[in-house]
């Protein structure tokens, strides 16, 4: 079993070196604050370089790609590989992959895609030098087996996980305020769920929709057009607004859809926002 | 059977005529836009007062609350039950309500939550006078068998519509914006979807935690803080601005966010935002 170090002991950290220790590779940690790591499976190194020198497989995943580099020593990286799971932009990934390149240092970048390590349920995608991904690819297997190859471009499972953020976050700001309105219309919060929750379980199909009309390059408004959607989002703006809640997110959307509908696409389907 | 009428012929007017007739009500059909309704199992009126006229109990479904205004005669409709399943807020609903009373015209308020009418899918909800909804179930229960009287506040119906259209559109500009920043960082519309699904499908879990946590009054963070909330948000305004594309709907959520920080919540759960 090949050693691997596991640089960065928060909660994803931890989570990393207990499935890597649990598959049985020698683990070698550590953490910036030290004390932390001593309950794991693994030997707690001193320093970073330490740490890196005790692997020829380094894990890095800490808050922000500032602490990546704040944590990571080329020097002693050289000539090891370099597996990178700490979340960020695709740019910040594809700068990382030329920043290790130029030292020396094989480049593997990878996200976590639903916080979970290890087992079925675990989503990792990676996206850098294919053969490095193949080299390592049992390593990972202790991470989740179904991890997923997504190219060689570095950026590209960054490029998927902002790009999947930017969806869970923002029904997320749908969900609390949806739950701020239905309050202020004296809907309380178990009442509402249940029916929150059939309106979320909605989307997924509609995700199928909206890719279905973005393949075939038409958006049909047999079901929504663009027309009505403003006019059902002018309800909920007025009933937000009269409730003096803060409409920026619904103003925002209100307006992409208006920009589309001044554009001539009003009686188009709401898919259509998904392509221009 | 109870003799009933339908004032519109849109898509939904023209379900619900459907299924009433099929229920084995003897159905009158009207729309101001003539020509339509022939089809249906139902007798087509010369005017809106004659539609009226014919029943008890006159069911409207239009565009918008100016369609109901327009359509509907006052003095035809003295002493008889007005159902209306109109889309609009809840103050237009209350003051439909108003405007029934004052004209001796029993006023029951609807909304049609999926677009479904008629079996164990549709997701109807009324408000208004207790007495009126029982008096009539037997017939709302042609429009579908799990219809929910929600109390005696006829804006209520309307509060619950207009809250889960929040939820639901925000989710939506968060699709077809993902589906926008896939594509600009090189992810074709199908090898997104699986993803975009998955994640989508994260959403009724978290409705469920954000309920909890507003029934105890309490958000911890334990699971996702609002500072870190910002810092994933920060990585996905800068790939969207990277981009070019409009960054409208976070730039608002992304504030709301920081607010709270500000106002020293960045160690409390996302939930928080549910509350304040």
């Amino acid at each position: 079993m090949t050693p691997v170090t596991v640089l960065g002991l928060g909660p994803m950290g931890r989570a990393l070196a207990t499935a890597l220790a649990a598959a049985g590779h020698p683990t070698t940690v550590w953490n910036r604050t030290p004390g932390k790591g001593n309950d794991l499976d693994a030997t707690v190194a001193g320093t970073a370089a330490e740490a890196i020198e005790a692997s020829p497989v380094v894990f890095v995943c800490v808050l922000n790609y500032e602490a990546v580099h704040a944590v990571l020593d080329p020097a002693a990286l050289k000539g090891r590989t370099l597996v990178n799971l700490t979340g960020g932009s695709p740019a910040q990934a594809r700068e990382m992959a030329a920043w290790a390149d130029e030292r020396g240092i094989a480049y593997l970048d990878g996200v976590i895609l639903n916080g979970i390590v290890g087992g079925p349920d675990a989503a990792l995608l990676y996206s850098g030098p294919r053969s490095l991904y193949e080299a390592h690819r049992d390593t990972l297997a202790a991470l989740g087996e179904n991890g997923v190859y997504l190219g060689e471009d570095p950026g590209r499972a960054a490029g998927f996980n902002v790009s999947l953020l930017d969806l869970f976050w923002t029904s997320m700001f749908g969900v609390v305020h949806a739950f701020r309105l239905g309050a202020a219309e004296g809907i309380g919060p178990a009442e509402f769920a249940g029916y929150a929750k059939e309106m979320a379980g909605l989307v997924p199909g509609l995700i199928d929709v909206v890719a279905a009309h973005l393949a075939e390059g038409r958006f049909p408004g047999d079901a929504s057009t663009l027309d009505s959607a403003a006019a059902i989002l002018d309800d909920v703006l007025g009933t937000v607004r009269a409730n003096g809640l803060d409409d920026g997110v619904l103003r925002a959307g209100r307006a992409a859809v208006q920009d589309a509908i001044d554009a001539g696409h009003g009686s188009a389907g709401f898919s259509l926002l998904a392509a221009h």
